[in-house]
Protein backbone atom coordinates (compact mmCIF):
# COMPACT_ATOMS: atom_id res chain seq x y z
CA UNK A 1 0.00 0.00 0.00
CA UNK A 2 0.89 4.06 -0.91
CA UNK A 3 1.18 6.47 1.84
CA UNK A 4 -2.15 7.70 0.27
CA UNK A 5 -3.79 4.36 0.87
CA UNK A 6 -2.73 4.03 3.98
CA UNK A 7 -4.29 7.42 5.43
CA UNK A 8 -7.40 6.30 3.93
CA UNK A 9 -7.03 3.64 6.99
CA UNK A 10 -6.15 5.70 9.53
CA UNK A 11 -8.89 8.63 9.19
CA UNK A 12 -12.02 5.54 8.42
CA UNK A 13 -13.73 5.31 11.47
CA UNK A 14 -15.60 2.39 11.42
CA UNK A 15 -12.39 0.30 11.63
CA UNK A 16 -11.22 2.52 14.30
CA UNK A 17 -14.32 1.31 16.19
CA UNK A 18 -13.56 -2.11 15.22
CA UNK A 19 -9.86 -2.05 16.15
CA UNK A 20 -11.06 -0.76 19.98
CA UNK A 21 -12.79 -3.63 20.65
CA UNK A 22 -9.82 -5.49 19.49
CA UNK A 23 -7.29 -3.70 21.70
CA UNK A 24 -9.41 -3.93 24.13
CA UNK A 25 -9.91 -7.15 23.95
CA UNK A 26 -6.15 -7.88 23.33
CA UNK A 27 -4.60 -5.76 25.66
CA UNK A 28 -7.20 -7.35 28.88
CA UNK A 29 -5.80 -10.57 27.58
CA UNK A 30 -2.15 -9.36 27.62
CA UNK A 31 -2.51 -8.03 31.48
CA UNK A 32 -4.49 -11.39 32.33
CA UNK A 33 -1.96 -13.41 31.40
CA UNK A 34 1.09 -11.06 32.85
CA UNK A 35 -0.94 -10.63 36.00
CA UNK A 36 -2.36 -14.29 36.51
CA UNK A 37 -6.22 -13.11 36.92
CA UNK A 38 -8.92 -12.05 34.93
CA UNK A 39 -8.84 -8.10 33.91
CA UNK A 40 -11.00 -6.24 31.28
CA UNK A 41 -9.17 -3.26 30.99
CA UNK A 42 -9.89 -0.25 28.09
CA UNK A 43 -6.90 1.32 26.23
CA UNK A 44 -6.66 5.18 27.11
CA UNK A 45 -6.77 7.81 24.31
CA UNK A 46 -3.59 9.60 25.72
CA UNK A 47 -1.27 5.83 25.46
CA UNK A 48 -2.89 5.39 21.84
CA UNK A 49 -2.39 8.41 20.74
CA UNK A 50 1.30 8.68 22.45
CA UNK A 51 2.12 5.31 20.34
CA UNK A 52 0.89 7.28 17.18
CA UNK A 53 3.17 9.97 17.43
CA UNK A 54 6.02 7.91 18.17
CA UNK A 55 5.30 5.45 15.21
CA UNK A 56 5.14 7.89 12.58
CA UNK A 57 1.88 7.55 12.00
CA UNK A 58 0.58 11.31 12.48
CA UNK A 59 2.83 12.52 9.47
CA UNK A 60 0.24 10.12 7.33
CA UNK A 61 -2.72 12.26 9.29
CA UNK A 62 -4.49 15.28 7.82
CA UNK A 63 -2.79 18.33 9.07
CA UNK A 64 -5.70 19.33 11.53
CA UNK A 65 -6.73 16.87 13.87
CA UNK A 66 -7.49 16.40 17.41
CA UNK A 67 -6.24 13.89 19.71
CA UNK A 68 -9.22 11.31 19.78
CA UNK A 69 -8.28 11.34 15.99
CA UNK A 70 -4.78 10.60 16.44
CA UNK A 71 -5.53 7.86 19.07
CA UNK A 72 -8.43 6.52 16.56
CA UNK A 73 -5.02 5.82 13.93
CA UNK A 74 -3.83 3.35 15.98
CA UNK A 75 -7.24 1.05 16.31
CA UNK A 76 -7.96 1.62 12.91
CA UNK A 77 -4.28 0.62 11.85
CA UNK A 78 -4.57 -2.57 13.69
CA UNK A 79 -8.43 -3.63 13.04
CA UNK A 80 -6.93 -3.68 9.32
CA UNK A 81 -4.50 -5.30 9.57
CA UNK A 82 -6.28 -7.96 11.56
CA UNK A 83 -8.81 -8.20 9.49
CA UNK A 84 -6.75 -8.59 6.35
CA UNK A 85 -4.98 -11.20 8.47
CA UNK A 86 -1.25 -9.28 7.91
CA UNK A 87 -0.75 -9.81 12.14
CA UNK A 88 -2.68 -12.57 14.16
CA UNK A 89 -4.16 -11.93 17.94
CA UNK A 90 -1.70 -13.99 19.05
CA UNK A 91 1.08 -11.27 17.89
CA UNK A 92 -1.16 -8.22 19.19
CA UNK A 93 -1.05 -10.15 22.64
CA UNK A 94 2.46 -10.29 22.56
CA UNK A 95 3.60 -7.24 21.92
CA UNK A 96 1.46 -5.98 24.55
CA UNK A 97 2.62 -8.31 27.55
CA UNK A 98 6.23 -6.56 28.64
CA UNK A 99 6.13 -4.26 31.54
CA UNK A 100 7.69 -1.60 30.30
CA UNK A 101 8.26 2.21 32.01
CA UNK A 102 6.39 3.84 29.34
CA UNK A 103 2.68 2.03 28.61
CA UNK A 104 2.52 3.48 25.00
CA UNK A 105 6.21 2.04 24.14
CA UNK A 106 4.39 -1.36 23.55
CA UNK A 107 1.46 0.08 21.13
CA UNK A 108 4.21 2.00 19.44
CA UNK A 109 6.47 -0.97 18.71
CA UNK A 110 2.87 -2.99 17.62
CA UNK A 111 2.03 -0.10 15.38
CA UNK A 112 5.36 0.17 13.65
CA UNK A 113 5.04 -3.48 12.55
CA UNK A 114 1.31 -3.25 11.32
CA UNK A 115 2.81 -0.37 9.35
CA UNK A 116 5.72 -2.14 8.29
CA UNK A 117 3.36 -5.33 7.09
CA UNK A 118 0.83 -3.31 5.26
CA UNK A 119 3.54 -1.02 3.43
CA UNK A 120 5.08 -3.83 1.87
CA UNK B 1 -17.12 -28.80 37.54
CA UNK B 2 -20.06 -29.16 39.71
CA UNK B 3 -23.14 -26.70 40.21
CA UNK B 4 -21.11 -24.89 43.29
CA UNK B 5 -18.23 -24.51 41.22
CA UNK B 6 -19.69 -22.95 38.28
CA UNK B 7 -21.83 -20.70 40.57
CA UNK B 8 -18.32 -19.42 41.66
CA UNK B 9 -17.07 -18.57 38.23
CA UNK B 10 -20.44 -17.47 36.83
CA UNK B 11 -20.53 -14.33 39.63
CA UNK B 12 -16.78 -13.61 39.31
CA UNK B 13 -16.98 -9.73 38.44
CA UNK B 14 -13.53 -9.95 36.96
CA UNK B 15 -13.98 -12.57 35.08
CA UNK B 16 -17.12 -11.00 33.53
CA UNK B 17 -15.03 -7.89 33.04
CA UNK B 18 -12.65 -9.93 30.79
CA UNK B 19 -15.46 -11.72 29.24
CA UNK B 20 -17.10 -8.19 28.52
CA UNK B 21 -13.96 -7.61 26.25
CA UNK B 22 -13.82 -10.81 24.90
CA UNK B 23 -18.19 -10.77 23.57
CA UNK B 24 -17.95 -7.45 22.30
CA UNK B 25 -14.29 -7.95 20.47
CA UNK B 26 -16.41 -11.48 19.10
CA UNK B 27 -19.68 -10.34 18.17
CA UNK B 28 -17.61 -6.98 16.44
CA UNK B 29 -16.36 -9.39 14.19
CA UNK B 30 -19.01 -11.41 13.70
CA UNK B 31 -21.20 -8.62 12.97
CA UNK B 32 -18.24 -7.12 10.55
CA UNK B 33 -17.90 -10.60 9.15
CA UNK B 34 -21.20 -11.29 7.98
CA UNK B 35 -22.36 -7.29 6.96
CA UNK B 36 -18.39 -7.04 4.91
CA UNK B 37 -17.78 -3.49 6.37
CA UNK B 38 -16.24 -2.94 9.96
CA UNK B 39 -18.16 -2.41 12.98
CA UNK B 40 -17.45 -2.34 16.84
CA UNK B 41 -20.54 -3.09 18.68
CA UNK B 42 -20.99 -3.77 21.84
CA UNK B 43 -23.46 -6.33 23.56
CA UNK B 44 -26.28 -4.92 25.61
CA UNK B 45 -27.72 -6.00 29.22
CA UNK B 46 -30.58 -6.54 27.95
CA UNK B 47 -29.77 -9.33 25.72
CA UNK B 48 -27.15 -10.57 27.56
CA UNK B 49 -29.32 -11.19 30.77
CA UNK B 50 -32.09 -12.82 28.21
CA UNK B 51 -29.78 -15.15 27.32
CA UNK B 52 -28.57 -16.32 30.80
CA UNK B 53 -32.69 -16.77 31.63
CA UNK B 54 -33.20 -19.47 28.26
CA UNK B 55 -29.67 -20.88 28.61
CA UNK B 56 -30.29 -21.97 32.23
CA UNK B 57 -27.49 -20.30 34.26
CA UNK B 58 -30.05 -17.67 36.12
CA UNK B 59 -30.95 -21.09 38.19
CA UNK B 60 -27.46 -21.20 38.97
CA UNK B 61 -26.95 -17.91 40.58
CA UNK B 62 -28.03 -16.42 43.82
CA UNK B 63 -31.90 -15.71 44.36
CA UNK B 64 -31.39 -11.83 44.67
CA UNK B 65 -29.74 -10.77 41.31
CA UNK B 66 -30.60 -7.93 39.29
CA UNK B 67 -30.53 -7.37 35.57
CA UNK B 68 -26.87 -6.39 35.46
CA UNK B 69 -25.45 -9.65 37.34
CA UNK B 70 -27.62 -12.04 35.39
CA UNK B 71 -26.07 -10.35 32.46
CA UNK B 72 -22.26 -10.56 33.50
CA UNK B 73 -22.97 -14.53 34.13
CA UNK B 74 -22.63 -14.83 30.93
CA UNK B 75 -19.33 -12.76 30.48
CA UNK B 76 -18.04 -14.72 33.48
CA UNK B 77 -18.99 -18.17 31.48
CA UNK B 78 -17.79 -17.24 28.38
CA UNK B 79 -14.27 -15.39 29.95
CA UNK B 80 -13.90 -18.36 31.95
CA UNK B 81 -14.18 -20.76 28.64
CA UNK B 82 -12.30 -18.89 26.53
CA UNK B 83 -9.41 -18.78 29.04
CA UNK B 84 -9.48 -22.87 29.86
CA UNK B 85 -9.28 -23.04 26.38
CA UNK B 86 -12.63 -25.10 26.73
CA UNK B 87 -13.73 -22.43 23.36
CA UNK B 88 -12.00 -20.98 20.77
CA UNK B 89 -12.65 -17.45 19.22
CA UNK B 90 -13.18 -18.89 15.62
CA UNK B 91 -16.17 -20.91 17.40
CA UNK B 92 -17.51 -17.75 19.40
CA UNK B 93 -17.60 -15.69 16.34
CA UNK B 94 -19.37 -18.04 14.43
CA UNK B 95 -21.94 -19.05 17.10
CA UNK B 96 -22.80 -15.30 17.02
CA UNK B 97 -22.61 -14.68 12.95
CA UNK B 98 -26.38 -16.63 12.16
CA UNK B 99 -29.02 -13.60 11.79
CA UNK B 100 -32.14 -14.43 13.84
CA UNK B 101 -34.92 -12.98 14.77
CA UNK B 102 -34.13 -13.22 18.75
CA UNK B 103 -30.60 -11.34 18.84
CA UNK B 104 -30.59 -13.28 21.97
CA UNK B 105 -30.83 -16.81 20.78
CA UNK B 106 -27.33 -16.97 19.68
CA UNK B 107 -26.05 -15.48 22.76
CA UNK B 108 -28.04 -18.55 24.96
CA UNK B 109 -26.87 -21.32 22.32
CA UNK B 110 -23.18 -19.73 22.53
CA UNK B 111 -23.76 -20.10 27.00
CA UNK B 112 -25.60 -23.73 26.42
CA UNK B 113 -22.22 -24.76 24.66
CA UNK B 114 -20.09 -23.19 27.37
CA UNK B 115 -21.93 -24.64 30.16
CA UNK B 116 -21.64 -28.03 28.71
CA UNK B 117 -18.20 -28.14 28.43
CA UNK B 118 -17.51 -26.61 32.28
CA UNK B 119 -20.38 -29.34 33.17
CA UNK B 120 -18.14 -32.37 31.48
Amino acid sequence: LNNREITKILINTELAQFGDALLNFAYSTAVTQTSGHPQGVKVSDRILASAAVKAGLRKLLPRRVDRGDVANSVEALLGHAWLAKAISLDEIVNYLKPESLDPAENFCRLAALALSKLEK
